[in-house]
């Protein structure tokens, strides 16, 4: 499964002194990927923490090819490479105004239950949007 | 009553393309500078937290004289002008490491009650060690 | 003069653990604001910098009324108060989707000289957009 | 090679909503353990850069153990695996106040001329201090 962002603008504050932006954003940014596409599924993960479960992330992987500017618009292509179980794995390639790839990232994240805090399998709710 | 922060360096990551340290970067600072002053007063604010008393900021000001660049090193003076009642407020001066002063700045707190959420007057064990 | 915002949706990493926006957030969100409308005003802040002129914050002053929570969107009103000088100050209200206002500000931002790193005079350029 | 940085601690607006650090903060972190390592070995990454030599990262990995929580110390133990190329190669280990691996990392960073902005051999001064 494919999903696509809205073209997100490159905020002034996300630029270091290197005169584009620093890497770490680029976590930020798969993050809104994953909770815009969440969200466009009609899965409010503001809702998810509300009844207790978080889905933290426990592993990341970003490969950098070429800057963002300040300025620059990017969308950011997630995909999902295999059904989600006790972790959910994203693929992801941020591509700019000019088709450019920009980065290619992975995250894993896990489920973990409202009452215990320990780990589980993915809540069926979410299950059934991505099978 | 004053306080003053142990030294702080300058993170790369704070810096933006104007090639110094972005300006939301202090109300972080500030942060630290309160923080670090209940702590040295022994008063735990993750304790608080715990207990569920909150303090947002209700304002906050900032008057910026100087750039911090990378690397730069910087000491904050917190002054708290007068005896906390529903609301604390301090007066920070941030002063680098060639003893320029950088900003000055100051913050309103608010204290929520852990079960209303709404505004509480300070608590006891926190006006005691500032009276 | 006024200007508005596009709708812009809280990210989960603007949050803290008090659950809502962290306040150093609201500085990003007014400069979104003032660079999406010098960008409406046919400006780019982009070509400004690479001609050498900068904008530092010299003040920043902000009043928080209620919390932004992840997930909600808002759009941020831009006032420009007086014409500008040697200074640009610009006034903020941001509000939510449910018509609440979130927080004011208030900003002011010199004009520094490409060749001198000195204050200067508004560019002509910027000048005429606002009068 | 190894290094230890000095005790670092978690600075609150480092938190999310989930109650502990937001992961993108961990890139800072070892950002930060390189940048102190290169200053123990008297190397300036200031000076580098207004010498032109810029050190992009061009890969991040991060594998996330246990959440580091506000008011946690942590100290970063940063290892060099290799004599450094075009590129150089850090690993990172995260340890908090309890002895405990928070997270593990790596990061690759490039060499880019001052004048070509293209990529060049690890600069002599600071190979030098490597091997």
């Amino acid at each position: 499964m494919k999903f696509t962002t809205k073209q997100i603008t490159v905020r002034y504050s996300e630029t270091d002194q290197m005169q584009f932006v620093h890497h770490s954003n680029y976590l930020k940014y798969f993050e809104i990927a994953r909770l815009q596409w969440l969200s466009v599924l009609d899965i409010s993960y503001a809702d998810m923490e509300k009844e207790g479960i978080l889905m933290p992330v426990v592993s990341a992987f970003t490969n950098f090819k070429k800057p963002l500017f300040f300025g620059d618009h990017f969308q950011i292509n997630v995909i999902l490479r295999k059904i989600p179980t006790a972790t959910i794995e994203f693929d992801y390639i941020i591509v700019n105004q000019k088709d450019e790839v920009i980065c290619e990232g992975n995250t894993v994240l896990a489920f973990l239950s409202p009452k215990t805090k320990r780990p589980m399998r993915c809540p069926k709710t979410l299950l059934e949007k991505f099978i």
